[in-house]
């Protein structure tokens, strides 16, 4: 840090576990450098069963906000005193901003989403998705899209624990938002292929393909995709998983999930300071491709 | 700070009220610093009835320690797991410990005066000290004067809420250690008299004579002092007070309670991190005279 750490220093954190890693704590620091803002942001390893006494320290030390990841998202939810609608329909937050006491959970992976697309110069309002998986990541990709206007998405996930959480995350959407969201066994084949068919978008939400399996790939038809199809991968590890490659292959348009990290980190940060992050700085020092 | 804080930092902090403009953040930072040791140093504005609820959330966030100020260190104590006999004896402390959660209580200001005093070639084991005041301060340099080997202490204070306090802990000196401890009515100055004429150093643990009241001294007759007497001021607000002008005039050898903050900072230090703070380094940037 250019300014060093003072008395004045505001603490912002991350909590979850694993978080050592993290390229959070570079990014935000990075940012408020660059800003002059006086914070810093570190990561503390904090697993479910911490959660309540470490939100009640945070609360206590006056921390103005913490991301939290993997596998606190759904606790620090319950743990808010308020809940952006997103996070209200998800019932995760990854996001926490803290005003005098008061906390109100948000969920920017969604945003991040919406915002790496778009960097694609890839309009998705009133446009169809195919959206793979219905975990973390995928659900606030699904949430988002529907909150900002997609005209469409077709959820297909496998009959696991997470099936039945999205289907009433499903009724909700289709309650509370003016898109069409329908979910589907991805065994359903036929199904897929003709949801795919009739999409502008394919999302995959779930890990398959990710380093070490990179081998593998969600999509083993490559037949499904078109060339009218953008397909976006939540993974970046690897930065070309197979799935992007076939579809690549197949002339479709495509991107990773990096810049999906990114600009959820930008929304987080603009929350908390109420400045942009300079995504340009932050984008050449931690994100080059 | 030249390294960047990322996901593997470790916290350090202070607690207490008011924290925001205290020296202690600069100087640990400084030394992590030079060191090139991975942690960040923050202060936290809370008050007694926060401590618990911070110190809780502070063991599950992982802080490898943390110092503590007014108004928190007599309660801090008592939520330590584990006290240094200087800290079971005052009943306060200054640095926690956090070894896997277990927190041990130290209370290095009593270190910091040693260290301080032996910086002006002033030997104190065997010695006579006459101590003026009976608070936070004075009892920490009673404590550890106690317990480093001086032969005789006697401690004035007025007859104030600090005085039964002092009694129980002079009485525990008396017991635990190989000094002789008294306590006297400050406003019995005959006593006070012979006291200073029988010792090797005067030392102010009080607040009077610090600013906005520079021109307040606890010794209003300077005929009480004597050449051979050394005189050690923990006020540094003047830097030179009144007491130590009045003192210098008649003769002694005298020292502000500036090296004593710099040096209870450098006992903390060690304790967290087992290395010697570069105390030249910290000296030149943070504490020139």
């Amino acid at each position: 840090m250019t300014k060093p750490i003072s008395g004045h220093t505001g603490l912002l954190c991350l909590l979850g576990s694993p978080v050592a890693h993290s390229i959070s704590p570079a990014m935000h620091n990075e940012a408020c450098e660059q800003l002059g803002l006086d914070y810093a942001y570190l990561a503390f390893d904090v697993d479910e069963n911490g959660m309540k006494t470490a939100v009640e320290g945070l609360k206590t030390l006056g921390a103005r906000g913490w991301n939290i990841t993997m596998p606190c998202k759904n606790i620090m939810c319950q743990l808010a005193d308020k809940r952006s609608p997103a996070s209200e329909i998800s019932g995760a937050c990854n996001t926490i901003v803290n005003d005098d006491g008061v906390l109100t959970a948000y969920t920017t992976d969604g945003v991040g989403f919406m915002d790496a697309v778009a960097e694609n110069d890839v309009g998705l309002k009133g446009k169809t998705m195919t959206l793979l998986g219905a975990g973390g990541a995928a659900t606030a990709i699904l949430v988002q899209a529907a909150l900002d206007g997609l005209k469409e998405i077709h959820v297909f996930n496998i009959r696991d624990g997470f099936f039945e959480r999205a289907e009433e995350i499903v009724d909700t959407l289709n309650e509370r938002t003016d898109c069409h969201v329908t979910l589907h066994d991805f065994s359903d084949e036929s199904v897929l292929r003709n949801s795919i068919a009739q999409s502008d978008i394919l999302v995959n939400g779930t890990n398959v393909g990710m380093a070490p399996n990179t081998d593998r790939t969600i999509i083993t038809d490559p037949t499904m995709f078109h060339k009218d199809l953008f397909v976006f991968d939540v993974i970046y590890n690897p930065q070309e998983t197979k799935l992007l490659k076939d579809a690549k292959a197949a002339g479709c348009q495509t991107a990773n999930g990096m810049y999906m990290l990114l600009y959820q980190g930008a929304a987080s940060f603009k929350l908390w300071t109420g400045h942009d992050m300079p995504v340009d700085i932050i984008k050449e020092k931690y994100f080059a491709k």
